[in-house]
């Protein structure tokens, strides 16, 4: 049976708390990615930044040298490694989200999930993150 | 036989190339819309701007009060209406982008193919744009 674990991006972008806004930007762009995730010494997800974050940030006027922390996600939705693809498409109508962090049993980040890169699978894009 | 115009979004929020880049920005927060197209007189596709030229511009320090016509991509890629699925997947894996205008036969912008709104469909998830 086709598992998270089996479509999920492995080589996930994460992002100290303490960045500025500017510098998680430039990461994203550099990176190529659509979002980074924050974690702690626990490698618990503790926030997530996405590009619409940073058009918010940049359409509202938002000081973008703050640290990254002020302003990311901090309640993050995140699923299982072992959930099936039904368990992903209700996690994503319930909540409405594109970007899911997978976690394993002890809940510390292994990797990421995107609406955009299971996509990008059945075009046979290039998917470097969310 | 599906074809691309069932699966456009006809709702297309187009952009006028002499807004500057922070008011073209603003409509892409406030649209809630991944990118924006800007049109000639005649309805023909000439500058295509996405949430990801946005963050690359906001990387490189580039100055957002300066004309979108300036910065926007000139040589879009289009679609025609009544191309097939394959032939959207073809286009989409050559040019490995993500979004396509859609014309008509006298290549008039007539709607907008992602390949978000297209998953958004599958996941049951409100496309509002590209």
């Amino acid at each position: 049976m086709l598992l998270v674990k089996h479509m999920m991006l492995t080589n996930v972008i994460t992002a100290s708390p303490s960045m500025t806004v500017k510098e998680t930007i430039e990461i994203l762009y550099k990176k190529h990615i659509g979002c980074v995730i924050s974690i702690d010494e626990n490698e618990k997800c503790i926030g997530i930044f996405t590009e619409r974050d940073a058009i918010r940030l940049v359409a509202e006027d938002v000081e973008l040298d703050q640290p990254l922390g002020n302003v990311m996600t901090k309640n993050v939705i995140t699923i299982q490694e072992d959930s099936s693809i039904n368990e992903i498409r209700k996690t994503i109508q319930i909540h409405s989200i594109r970007t899911l962090p997978v976690v394993n049993q002890e809940n510390k980040l292994v990797g990421l999930l995107s609406v955009r890169s299971v996509l990008d699978q059945f075009f046979g894009l290039n998917s470097q993150n969310c």
